[in-house]
Protein backbone atom coordinates (compact mmCIF):
# COMPACT_ATOMS: atom_id res chain seq x y z
CA UNK A 1 0.00 0.00 0.00
CA UNK A 2 1.54 3.19 -1.51
CA UNK A 3 2.11 5.89 1.17
CA UNK A 4 0.42 8.38 -1.40
CA UNK A 5 -2.73 5.75 -1.07
CA UNK A 6 -3.09 6.52 1.90
CA UNK A 7 -2.47 10.16 2.33
CA UNK A 8 -5.01 10.65 -0.56
CA UNK A 9 -7.46 8.51 0.82
CA UNK A 10 -7.36 10.55 4.44
CA UNK A 11 -7.58 13.65 3.32
CA UNK A 12 -10.56 12.39 1.61
CA UNK A 13 -11.97 10.86 4.52
CA UNK A 14 -11.22 14.48 6.52
CA UNK A 15 -12.65 16.66 4.54
CA UNK A 16 -15.82 14.66 4.11
CA UNK A 17 -18.01 17.35 5.88
CA UNK A 18 -20.44 13.83 7.25
CA UNK A 19 -17.06 12.98 9.52
CA UNK A 20 -17.17 16.09 11.64
CA UNK A 21 -20.85 16.48 11.64
CA UNK A 22 -20.84 12.79 13.34
CA UNK A 23 -17.55 12.70 15.09
CA UNK A 24 -17.55 13.77 18.47
CA UNK A 25 -15.62 13.45 21.79
CA UNK A 26 -15.68 13.10 25.10
CA UNK A 27 -17.49 9.78 26.82
CA UNK A 28 -20.71 10.44 25.43
CA UNK A 29 -21.07 10.55 21.47
CA UNK A 30 -24.25 13.19 20.80
CA UNK A 31 -24.99 13.37 16.74
CA UNK A 32 -23.24 9.46 16.45
CA UNK A 33 -25.79 7.60 18.67
CA UNK A 34 -25.48 4.48 16.75
CA UNK A 35 -26.88 1.16 18.14
CA UNK A 36 -25.92 -2.77 16.50
CA UNK A 37 -29.30 -3.04 15.37
CA UNK A 38 -28.64 0.03 12.64
CA UNK A 39 -25.66 -1.97 10.69
CA UNK A 40 -27.29 -5.31 9.20
CA UNK A 41 -24.19 -5.73 7.28
CA UNK A 42 -21.69 -6.31 10.02
CA UNK A 43 -24.57 -8.38 11.76
CA UNK A 44 -24.49 -10.41 9.23
CA UNK A 45 -20.83 -10.59 8.75
CA UNK A 46 -20.52 -11.35 12.54
CA UNK A 47 -22.82 -14.55 12.46
CA UNK A 48 -21.47 -15.90 9.36
CA UNK A 49 -17.88 -15.16 10.67
CA UNK A 50 -18.54 -18.79 12.51
CA UNK A 51 -20.23 -19.80 15.13
CA UNK A 52 -23.29 -18.27 15.80
CA UNK A 53 -21.28 -14.84 17.16
CA UNK A 54 -24.47 -13.07 18.46
CA UNK A 55 -26.32 -15.89 19.50
CA UNK A 56 -29.63 -16.59 17.35
CA UNK A 57 -29.70 -12.59 16.93
CA UNK A 58 -30.73 -12.85 20.65
CA UNK A 59 -31.08 -8.90 21.67
CA UNK A 60 -30.52 -7.13 18.40
CA UNK A 61 -33.20 -5.08 16.97
CA UNK A 62 -33.86 -4.49 21.01
CA UNK A 63 -32.95 -3.96 24.38
CA UNK A 64 -29.20 -5.84 24.25
CA UNK A 65 -29.66 -8.96 26.73
CA UNK A 66 -27.14 -10.80 28.60
CA UNK A 67 -26.94 -13.55 25.99
CA UNK A 68 -26.16 -11.48 23.25
CA UNK A 69 -24.02 -9.49 25.34
CA UNK A 70 -21.99 -12.53 27.10
CA UNK A 71 -21.61 -13.20 22.69
CA UNK A 72 -19.26 -9.96 21.77
CA UNK A 73 -17.45 -9.89 24.83
CA UNK A 74 -13.63 -11.60 24.93
CA UNK A 75 -13.32 -12.59 28.60
CA UNK A 76 -9.28 -11.30 28.92
CA UNK A 77 -6.33 -11.64 31.13
CA UNK A 78 -3.48 -10.77 30.13
CA UNK A 79 -1.52 -9.48 32.98
CA UNK A 80 1.74 -11.60 32.77
CA UNK A 81 1.64 -12.87 36.35
CA UNK A 82 -1.66 -15.01 35.31
CA UNK A 83 -0.95 -18.55 36.56
CA UNK A 84 -2.31 -21.84 34.38
CA UNK A 85 -5.02 -21.72 37.86
CA UNK A 86 -6.37 -18.42 37.24
CA UNK A 87 -6.22 -19.06 33.34
CA UNK A 88 -8.38 -22.34 33.89
CA UNK A 89 -10.86 -20.38 36.09
CA UNK A 90 -10.92 -17.92 33.51
CA UNK A 91 -11.98 -20.72 30.75
CA UNK A 92 -14.54 -22.12 33.43
CA UNK A 93 -16.16 -18.91 33.58
CA UNK A 94 -16.01 -18.40 29.52
CA UNK A 95 -17.69 -21.54 29.48
CA UNK A 96 -20.77 -20.58 31.93
CA UNK A 97 -21.63 -17.31 30.63
CA UNK A 98 -20.99 -18.41 26.67
CA UNK A 99 -18.61 -15.48 25.97
CA UNK A 100 -17.21 -15.05 22.47
CA UNK A 101 -13.83 -15.91 23.77
CA UNK A 102 -11.35 -15.98 26.16
CA UNK A 103 -8.55 -13.48 25.55
CA UNK A 104 -5.15 -14.69 26.72
CA UNK A 105 -0.97 -14.63 26.13
CA UNK A 106 0.15 -16.98 23.62
CA UNK A 107 2.05 -19.16 25.98
CA UNK A 108 -1.35 -19.77 27.67
CA UNK A 109 -3.01 -20.96 24.32
CA UNK A 110 -2.25 -24.68 24.50
CA UNK A 111 -3.87 -25.25 28.28
CA UNK A 112 -7.14 -23.12 26.93
CA UNK A 113 -7.27 -25.04 23.57
CA UNK A 114 -7.56 -27.92 25.77
CA UNK A 115 -9.61 -26.38 28.44
CA UNK A 116 -12.13 -25.21 25.36
CA UNK A 117 -12.37 -28.30 22.89
CA UNK A 118 -15.73 -28.68 22.22
CA UNK A 119 -17.33 -25.40 23.14
CA UNK A 120 -18.70 -22.66 21.71
CA UNK A 121 -16.09 -20.47 23.41
CA UNK A 122 -13.03 -19.40 21.06
CA UNK A 123 -9.24 -19.14 22.08
CA UNK A 124 -8.34 -15.50 21.32
CA UNK A 125 -4.26 -14.66 21.42
CA UNK A 126 -2.19 -11.72 21.39
CA UNK A 127 0.49 -10.95 19.23
CA UNK A 128 3.39 -9.10 19.40
CA UNK A 129 1.72 -7.54 22.31
CA UNK A 130 1.64 -5.19 24.13
CA UNK A 131 4.04 -2.69 22.30
CA UNK A 132 3.64 -3.93 18.60
CA UNK A 133 7.52 -3.28 18.26
CA UNK A 134 8.91 -6.77 17.54
CA UNK A 135 9.78 -7.33 13.78
CA UNK A 136 7.32 -8.46 11.40
CA UNK A 137 9.05 -11.84 10.61
CA UNK A 138 8.41 -12.38 14.87
CA UNK A 139 4.81 -11.19 14.67
CA UNK A 140 4.43 -13.62 11.61
CA UNK A 141 6.14 -16.33 13.25
CA UNK A 142 4.32 -15.70 16.67
CA UNK A 143 0.94 -15.81 15.27
CA UNK A 144 1.51 -19.18 12.70
CA UNK A 145 2.94 -21.02 16.01
CA UNK A 146 -0.58 -19.70 17.77
CA UNK A 147 -2.47 -20.77 15.79
CA UNK A 148 -1.06 -23.91 15.09
CA UNK A 149 -1.07 -24.21 18.86
CA UNK A 150 -5.15 -23.75 18.74
CA UNK A 151 -5.93 -19.84 18.74
CA UNK A 152 -9.00 -19.63 16.85
CA UNK A 153 -8.48 -15.31 17.05
CA UNK A 154 -5.48 -13.49 16.96
CA UNK A 155 -4.92 -9.87 18.13
CA UNK A 156 -1.66 -7.73 17.05
CA UNK A 157 -0.28 -4.47 17.97
CA UNK A 158 0.52 -2.31 14.63
CA UNK A 159 4.20 -0.82 15.06
CA UNK A 160 3.08 2.33 16.06
CA UNK A 161 6.55 4.31 15.76
CA UNK A 162 6.36 3.33 11.97
CA UNK A 163 3.13 4.95 11.54
CA UNK A 164 3.61 8.14 13.36
CA UNK A 165 7.04 8.29 11.07
CA UNK A 166 5.01 8.03 7.96
CA UNK A 167 6.24 4.02 6.87
CA UNK A 168 2.69 2.86 5.47
CA UNK A 169 4.27 0.41 3.63
CA UNK A 170 5.97 -0.73 6.96
CA UNK A 171 2.65 -1.04 8.68
CA UNK A 172 0.38 -2.37 6.12
CA UNK A 173 3.40 -5.33 5.42
CA UNK A 174 3.43 -6.28 9.07
CA UNK A 175 -0.35 -6.33 9.30
CA UNK A 176 -0.70 -7.91 5.96
CA UNK A 177 1.71 -10.93 7.02
CA UNK A 178 0.04 -11.49 10.30
CA UNK A 179 -3.27 -11.21 8.14
CA UNK A 180 -1.92 -14.36 5.93
CA UNK A 181 -0.96 -16.48 8.79
CA UNK A 182 -4.47 -16.06 10.43
CA UNK A 183 -5.86 -16.21 7.00
CA UNK A 184 -4.30 -19.95 5.53
CA UNK A 185 -6.21 -21.34 9.34
CA UNK A 186 -9.12 -19.14 8.67
CA UNK A 187 -8.59 -17.58 12.12
CA UNK A 188 -9.50 -13.75 13.07
CA UNK A 189 -7.40 -10.72 12.99
CA UNK A 190 -7.93 -7.96 15.10
CA UNK A 191 -5.67 -4.99 15.04
CA UNK A 192 -4.52 -3.02 17.84
CA UNK A 193 -4.22 0.52 17.06
CA UNK A 194 -3.43 1.50 20.29
CA UNK A 195 -5.97 4.68 20.27
CA UNK A 196 -4.52 6.75 23.79
CA UNK A 197 -1.13 7.23 21.60
CA UNK A 198 -2.45 8.39 18.02
CA UNK A 199 -3.48 11.41 16.88
CA UNK A 200 -7.09 11.18 15.24
CA UNK A 201 -5.49 11.50 11.66
CA UNK A 202 -3.24 8.76 12.61
CA UNK A 203 -6.41 6.47 14.04
CA UNK A 204 -8.10 7.07 10.34
CA UNK A 205 -4.67 6.17 9.14
CA UNK A 206 -4.58 2.80 10.90
CA UNK A 207 -7.99 1.90 9.98
CA UNK A 208 -7.79 2.62 6.50
CA UNK A 209 -4.32 0.53 6.32
CA UNK A 210 -5.52 -2.32 8.62
CA UNK A 211 -8.54 -2.71 6.46
CA UNK A 212 -6.68 -2.94 3.08
CA UNK A 213 -4.25 -5.38 4.89
CA UNK A 214 -7.29 -8.00 5.49
CA UNK A 215 -7.81 -7.01 8.95
CA UNK A 216 -11.25 -8.56 10.65
CA UNK A 217 -11.37 -5.87 13.58
CA UNK A 218 -9.93 -3.28 14.22
CA UNK A 219 -9.53 -2.54 18.16
CA UNK A 220 -8.71 0.29 20.42
CA UNK A 221 -6.19 -0.58 23.21
CA UNK A 222 -3.98 -3.02 24.89
CA UNK A 223 -4.94 -1.95 28.38
CA UNK A 224 -1.35 -1.42 29.33
CA UNK A 225 -1.11 1.92 28.26
CA UNK A 226 -2.24 5.65 28.73
CA UNK A 227 -6.10 5.17 28.53
CA UNK A 228 -8.43 2.85 26.81
CA UNK A 229 -11.45 2.38 24.32
CA UNK A 230 -13.61 6.03 24.95
CA UNK A 231 -16.90 6.05 22.32
CA UNK A 232 -15.41 8.78 20.39
CA UNK A 233 -12.80 6.46 19.01
CA UNK A 234 -15.15 3.80 18.72
CA UNK A 235 -17.45 5.88 16.54
CA UNK A 236 -14.32 7.45 14.49
CA UNK A 237 -13.08 3.71 13.67
CA UNK A 238 -16.39 2.73 12.87
CA UNK A 239 -17.12 5.70 10.13
CA UNK A 240 -13.85 4.96 8.58
CA UNK A 241 -13.69 1.08 8.28
CA UNK A 242 -17.31 1.21 7.58
CA UNK A 243 -19.77 -1.96 8.20
CA UNK A 244 -17.38 -4.90 6.69
CA UNK A 245 -14.99 -4.52 9.63
CA UNK A 246 -15.18 -5.28 13.34
CA UNK A 247 -14.35 -3.23 15.83
CA UNK A 248 -13.48 -3.71 19.12
CA UNK A 249 -13.62 -1.93 22.05
CA UNK A 250 -10.90 -2.95 24.76
CA UNK A 251 -8.90 -0.96 27.61
CA UNK A 252 -11.30 0.17 30.88
CA UNK A 253 -14.42 -1.18 30.24
CA UNK A 254 -15.53 -2.20 33.58
CA UNK A 255 -19.07 -2.20 33.40
CA UNK A 256 -21.95 -3.38 31.68
CA UNK A 257 -22.90 0.88 30.95
CA UNK A 258 -19.12 1.01 29.49
CA UNK A 259 -19.95 -1.98 27.49
CA UNK A 260 -23.49 -0.60 26.16
CA UNK A 261 -21.53 3.17 25.36
CA UNK A 262 -19.05 1.33 23.29
CA UNK A 263 -21.86 -1.03 21.38
CA UNK A 264 -24.20 2.59 20.97
CA UNK A 265 -20.41 3.85 19.57
CA UNK A 266 -20.20 1.25 17.12
CA UNK A 267 -18.30 -1.77 18.73
CA UNK A 268 -19.28 -5.07 17.82
CA UNK A 269 -16.74 -6.67 20.18
CA UNK A 270 -15.89 -5.56 23.88
CA UNK A 271 -12.59 -6.75 25.14
CA UNK A 272 -13.14 -7.06 29.35
CA UNK A 273 -11.43 -8.51 32.28
CA UNK A 274 -14.59 -7.80 34.22
CA UNK A 275 -16.92 -9.69 31.83
CA UNK A 276 -18.47 -11.25 34.60
CA UNK A 277 -19.51 -8.50 36.48
CA UNK A 278 -20.53 -6.89 32.79
CA UNK A 279 -23.17 -9.66 32.13
CA UNK A 280 -24.44 -9.78 36.22
CA UNK A 281 -24.63 -6.03 36.15
CA UNK A 282 -22.84 -6.39 39.50
CA UNK A 283 -21.68 -2.69 40.05
CA UNK A 284 -18.56 -3.26 42.41
CA UNK A 285 -15.93 -2.12 41.93
CA UNK A 286 -13.39 -3.96 39.23
CA UNK A 287 -8.85 -3.44 38.56
CA UNK A 288 -7.14 -3.73 36.06
CA UNK A 289 -7.06 -4.20 32.05
CA UNK B 1 16.82 -27.93 36.29
CA UNK B 2 14.89 -30.34 38.22
CA UNK B 3 11.76 -28.24 40.86
CA UNK B 4 13.09 -29.89 43.70
CA UNK B 5 16.27 -29.05 43.05
CA UNK B 6 15.14 -25.37 43.22
CA UNK B 7 13.48 -26.02 46.02
CA UNK B 8 16.27 -27.50 47.91
CA UNK B 9 18.51 -24.26 46.70
CA UNK B 10 15.69 -21.72 47.72
CA UNK B 11 15.44 -23.40 51.25
CA UNK B 12 19.42 -23.18 51.80
CA UNK B 13 19.73 -19.68 50.72
CA UNK B 14 16.85 -18.55 53.11
CA UNK B 15 18.29 -20.75 55.99
CA UNK B 16 21.33 -18.61 55.53
CA UNK B 17 21.28 -16.34 58.11
CA UNK B 18 23.46 -14.10 56.12
CA UNK B 19 20.59 -13.36 53.76
CA UNK B 20 18.64 -12.27 56.40
CA UNK B 21 21.92 -10.35 58.32
CA UNK B 22 22.56 -8.47 54.82
CA UNK B 23 19.11 -7.80 53.03
CA UNK B 24 17.62 -5.05 53.72
CA UNK B 25 14.22 -3.43 52.77
CA UNK B 26 13.52 -0.22 51.19
CA UNK B 27 15.14 2.69 48.93
CA UNK B 28 18.81 2.45 50.83
CA UNK B 29 20.65 -0.55 51.99
CA UNK B 30 21.87 -0.67 55.36
CA UNK B 31 24.26 -3.00 56.07
CA UNK B 32 24.66 -4.17 52.42
CA UNK B 33 26.33 -1.68 51.38
CA UNK B 34 28.70 -2.87 48.93
CA UNK B 35 30.70 -0.66 46.11
CA UNK B 36 32.16 -1.90 42.72
CA UNK B 37 35.51 -1.79 44.31
CA UNK B 38 34.09 -5.48 46.35
CA UNK B 39 33.73 -7.02 43.26
CA UNK B 40 36.92 -7.70 41.76
CA UNK B 41 35.51 -10.79 40.00
CA UNK B 42 32.43 -9.39 38.66
CA UNK B 43 34.82 -6.75 37.36
CA UNK B 44 37.08 -8.41 35.89
CA UNK B 45 34.51 -10.90 34.12
CA UNK B 46 32.48 -7.93 33.17
CA UNK B 47 35.96 -6.54 31.79
CA UNK B 48 36.68 -9.88 29.92
CA UNK B 49 33.31 -10.05 28.31
CA UNK B 50 34.40 -8.17 25.81
CA UNK B 51 35.22 -4.16 24.58
CA UNK B 52 36.39 -2.97 28.13
CA UNK B 53 32.82 -2.65 29.41
CA UNK B 54 34.45 -0.40 32.36
CA UNK B 55 36.81 1.61 29.85
CA UNK B 56 40.06 1.27 31.07
CA UNK B 57 38.80 0.86 35.00
CA UNK B 58 38.56 4.20 35.65
CA UNK B 59 36.93 5.11 38.99
CA UNK B 60 36.96 1.32 40.23
CA UNK B 61 38.83 1.36 43.67
CA UNK B 62 37.76 5.32 43.78
CA UNK B 63 34.65 7.60 43.06
CA UNK B 64 32.77 6.50 40.19
CA UNK B 65 33.34 8.99 37.44
CA UNK B 66 31.53 10.18 34.39
CA UNK B 67 33.42 7.55 32.11
CA UNK B 68 33.31 4.88 34.39
CA UNK B 69 29.61 5.56 34.92
CA UNK B 70 28.65 5.88 31.11
CA UNK B 71 29.87 2.58 30.17
CA UNK B 72 27.34 0.79 33.02
CA UNK B 73 24.41 2.16 31.09
CA UNK B 74 22.19 0.98 28.76
CA UNK B 75 20.15 3.95 27.11
CA UNK B 76 16.84 3.16 26.63
CA UNK B 77 14.02 3.83 24.96
CA UNK B 78 11.35 1.09 24.76
CA UNK B 79 8.51 3.22 24.28
CA UNK B 80 5.71 2.13 21.85
CA UNK B 81 5.67 5.30 19.69
CA UNK B 82 8.93 6.23 19.37
CA UNK B 83 9.67 6.68 15.89
CA UNK B 84 13.67 6.68 13.51
CA UNK B 85 14.14 9.80 14.22
CA UNK B 86 13.83 9.40 18.49
CA UNK B 87 16.29 6.52 18.01
CA UNK B 88 18.51 8.21 15.73
CA UNK B 89 18.66 10.96 18.66
CA UNK B 90 19.35 8.27 21.17
CA UNK B 91 22.56 6.44 19.16
CA UNK B 92 23.43 10.05 18.66
CA UNK B 93 23.92 10.27 22.50
CA UNK B 94 24.93 6.94 22.97
CA UNK B 95 28.28 7.15 20.82
CA UNK B 96 28.64 11.09 22.76
CA UNK B 97 28.62 10.06 25.93
CA UNK B 98 29.58 6.74 25.17
CA UNK B 99 27.15 4.94 26.94
CA UNK B 100 27.23 0.84 27.22
CA UNK B 101 24.58 -0.10 24.78
CA UNK B 102 21.17 1.32 23.46
CA UNK B 103 18.62 -0.63 24.64
CA UNK B 104 15.55 -0.45 21.97
CA UNK B 105 12.80 -2.70 20.59
CA UNK B 106 13.17 -5.43 18.27
CA UNK B 107 11.75 -3.52 14.89
CA UNK B 108 14.83 -1.20 15.32
CA UNK B 109 18.09 -3.30 16.04
CA UNK B 110 18.47 -3.28 12.02
CA UNK B 111 18.50 0.74 12.34
CA UNK B 112 20.76 1.07 15.46
CA UNK B 113 23.40 -1.36 14.31
CA UNK B 114 24.06 0.68 11.18
CA UNK B 115 24.35 3.87 13.06
CA UNK B 116 26.33 2.35 15.70
CA UNK B 117 28.88 0.30 13.42
CA UNK B 118 32.53 0.78 14.34
CA UNK B 119 31.74 2.14 17.56
CA UNK B 120 32.22 1.00 20.71
CA UNK B 121 28.22 1.25 22.18
CA UNK B 122 26.67 -2.26 21.51
CA UNK B 123 22.91 -3.17 20.26
CA UNK B 124 20.68 -4.51 23.18
CA UNK B 125 17.26 -5.06 22.39
CA UNK B 126 14.45 -6.94 24.35
CA UNK B 127 12.78 -10.23 23.99
CA UNK B 128 9.21 -11.35 25.22
CA UNK B 129 8.90 -8.00 26.10
CA UNK B 130 7.62 -6.84 28.15
CA UNK B 131 5.04 -9.22 29.81
CA UNK B 132 7.35 -12.51 29.13
CA UNK B 133 4.59 -14.25 28.29
CA UNK B 134 4.91 -15.41 24.55
CA UNK B 135 5.99 -18.86 24.00
CA UNK B 136 9.54 -20.29 24.39
CA UNK B 137 9.67 -20.88 20.15
CA UNK B 138 8.32 -17.53 19.96
CA UNK B 139 11.62 -16.40 22.22
CA UNK B 140 13.74 -17.88 20.88
CA UNK B 141 13.41 -16.68 17.01
CA UNK B 142 12.73 -13.55 18.37
CA UNK B 143 16.29 -13.76 19.97
CA UNK B 144 17.87 -16.05 17.03
CA UNK B 145 16.42 -12.95 14.30
CA UNK B 146 17.24 -10.27 16.93
CA UNK B 147 20.96 -11.37 16.79
CA UNK B 148 21.27 -12.24 13.23
CA UNK B 149 20.17 -8.49 12.67
CA UNK B 150 23.53 -7.33 14.80
CA UNK B 151 21.79 -7.51 18.46
CA UNK B 152 24.88 -8.01 20.79
CA UNK B 153 22.90 -8.20 24.03
CA UNK B 154 19.22 -9.60 24.67
CA UNK B 155 17.12 -8.77 28.23
CA UNK B 156 14.44 -11.21 28.51
CA UNK B 157 11.79 -11.44 30.29
CA UNK B 158 10.89 -14.81 32.23
CA UNK B 159 7.78 -16.17 32.44
CA UNK B 160 6.30 -15.23 35.57
CA UNK B 161 2.89 -16.77 35.69
CA UNK B 162 4.80 -20.24 35.09
CA UNK B 163 7.23 -19.16 37.91
CA UNK B 164 4.62 -18.40 40.54
CA UNK B 165 2.84 -21.55 39.45
CA UNK B 166 5.84 -23.70 40.64
CA UNK B 167 7.01 -24.74 36.90
CA UNK B 168 10.41 -24.12 37.27
CA UNK B 169 11.14 -26.63 34.59
CA UNK B 170 9.66 -24.31 32.19
CA UNK B 171 11.04 -21.37 33.42
CA UNK B 172 14.48 -22.82 33.04
CA UNK B 173 14.02 -24.21 29.12
CA UNK B 174 12.48 -20.73 28.52
CA UNK B 175 15.55 -18.79 29.86
CA UNK B 176 17.81 -21.53 28.47
CA UNK B 177 16.74 -21.78 24.58
CA UNK B 178 17.51 -18.10 24.82
CA UNK B 179 20.64 -18.65 26.36
CA UNK B 180 21.29 -20.82 23.15
CA UNK B 181 20.74 -18.07 20.67
CA UNK B 182 22.76 -15.83 22.38
CA UNK B 183 25.81 -17.94 23.20
CA UNK B 184 25.67 -19.13 19.23
CA UNK B 185 26.99 -15.50 18.36
CA UNK B 186 28.88 -14.37 21.24
CA UNK B 187 26.31 -12.24 22.53
CA UNK B 188 24.89 -11.67 26.06
CA UNK B 189 21.76 -12.50 28.18
CA UNK B 190 20.03 -10.25 30.32
CA UNK B 191 16.92 -12.24 32.21
CA UNK B 192 14.11 -9.76 33.42
CA UNK B 193 12.73 -10.96 36.63
CA UNK B 194 10.07 -7.76 36.98
CA UNK B 195 10.47 -8.15 40.58
CA UNK B 196 7.66 -5.67 41.25
CA UNK B 197 5.63 -8.92 40.55
CA UNK B 198 7.22 -11.28 42.73
CA UNK B 199 7.48 -12.04 46.39
CA UNK B 200 11.07 -12.32 47.37
CA UNK B 201 11.20 -15.99 47.45
CA UNK B 202 9.82 -15.87 43.83
CA UNK B 203 13.17 -13.42 43.06
CA UNK B 204 15.28 -15.87 44.60
CA UNK B 205 14.07 -19.01 42.51
CA UNK B 206 14.38 -16.37 39.38
CA UNK B 207 17.85 -15.51 40.34
CA UNK B 208 18.59 -19.28 40.58
CA UNK B 209 17.14 -20.91 37.63
CA UNK B 210 18.56 -17.83 35.56
CA UNK B 211 22.40 -18.13 36.91
CA UNK B 212 21.32 -21.71 36.06
CA UNK B 213 20.16 -21.13 32.68
CA UNK B 214 23.74 -19.44 31.93
CA UNK B 215 22.13 -15.62 32.03
CA UNK B 216 24.71 -13.36 32.13
CA UNK B 217 23.21 -10.82 34.06
CA UNK B 218 19.92 -10.69 35.84
CA UNK B 219 17.76 -7.80 35.53
CA UNK B 220 15.32 -6.32 37.80
CA UNK B 221 12.57 -4.67 35.86
CA UNK B 222 11.00 -3.73 32.30
CA UNK B 223 10.20 -0.64 33.17
CA UNK B 224 5.82 -1.29 32.15
CA UNK B 225 5.13 -2.97 35.30
CA UNK B 226 3.94 -1.61 39.08
CA UNK B 227 7.65 -0.67 40.32
CA UNK B 228 11.30 -0.62 39.06
CA UNK B 229 14.25 -1.21 40.86
CA UNK B 230 15.16 -0.99 44.99
CA UNK B 231 17.98 -1.31 46.47
CA UNK B 232 16.97 -4.16 48.27
CA UNK B 233 16.01 -6.03 45.16
CA UNK B 234 19.46 -5.18 44.07
CA UNK B 235 20.98 -6.48 47.10
CA UNK B 236 19.18 -9.61 46.93
CA UNK B 237 19.89 -10.64 43.78
CA UNK B 238 23.83 -9.89 43.86
CA UNK B 239 23.32 -11.75 47.39
CA UNK B 240 22.06 -14.78 45.44
CA UNK B 241 23.99 -14.90 41.89
CA UNK B 242 27.38 -13.96 43.54
CA UNK B 243 30.06 -12.17 41.57
CA UNK B 244 30.21 -14.40 38.13
CA UNK B 245 26.38 -12.78 37.00
CA UNK B 246 26.14 -9.59 36.86
CA UNK B 247 22.71 -7.33 37.81
CA UNK B 248 21.26 -4.47 35.84
CA UNK B 249 19.31 -2.09 37.82
CA UNK B 250 16.16 -0.74 35.52
CA UNK B 251 12.86 0.93 35.79
CA UNK B 252 12.51 4.39 37.53
CA UNK B 253 16.70 5.03 37.76
CA UNK B 254 16.16 8.84 36.80
CA UNK B 255 19.08 10.58 38.78
CA UNK B 256 22.53 10.35 39.37
CA UNK B 257 21.96 9.88 42.95
CA UNK B 258 19.40 6.63 41.87
CA UNK B 259 22.11 5.57 39.49
CA UNK B 260 24.93 5.59 42.37
CA UNK B 261 22.72 4.08 45.02
CA UNK B 262 22.14 1.18 42.53
CA UNK B 263 25.73 0.43 42.16
CA UNK B 264 26.35 0.93 45.83
CA UNK B 265 23.96 -2.05 46.58
CA UNK B 266 25.76 -4.16 44.17
CA UNK B 267 24.47 -3.73 40.02
CA UNK B 268 26.82 -3.37 37.61
CA UNK B 269 24.74 -2.32 34.72
CA UNK B 270 21.90 0.27 34.84
CA UNK B 271 19.50 0.53 32.37
CA UNK B 272 17.79 4.18 31.68
CA UNK B 273 16.42 6.51 29.72
CA UNK B 274 17.74 9.82 31.61
CA UNK B 275 21.20 7.99 31.07
CA UNK B 276 22.38 12.22 29.89
CA UNK B 277 20.70 13.62 32.48
CA UNK B 278 22.38 11.17 34.71
CA UNK B 279 25.91 11.44 33.43
CA UNK B 280 25.90 15.19 33.09
CA UNK B 281 24.10 15.39 36.59
CA UNK B 282 20.81 17.37 35.10
CA UNK B 283 18.60 17.69 38.16
CA UNK B 284 15.68 18.52 35.97
CA UNK B 285 12.80 15.94 36.09
CA UNK B 286 12.54 13.40 33.88
CA UNK B 287 9.85 11.28 33.04
CA UNK B 288 9.06 7.62 31.31
CA UNK B 289 11.11 4.80 31.69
Amino acid sequence: MKNSTVERIVNQVFTEKALHDFYCVGDTCKGWERNIVDQPIAVKKILDNGAARISAGKGIGDELNDISLARMIDHTMLKPEATPQEITTLCDEARKYNFASVCINPSYVPLCSKLLFGTQVKVCTVIGFPLGATTTATKRAEADEAINNGAQEVDMVINIGKLKAGDYEYVFNDINQVALAAKRKNAVLKVILETALLTDEEKVKACIISKQAKADFVKTSTGFSKGGATAGDIALMRYVVGSTVGVKASGGVRTLEDAETMIRSGADRIGASASVKIVTGDKSKVEGY
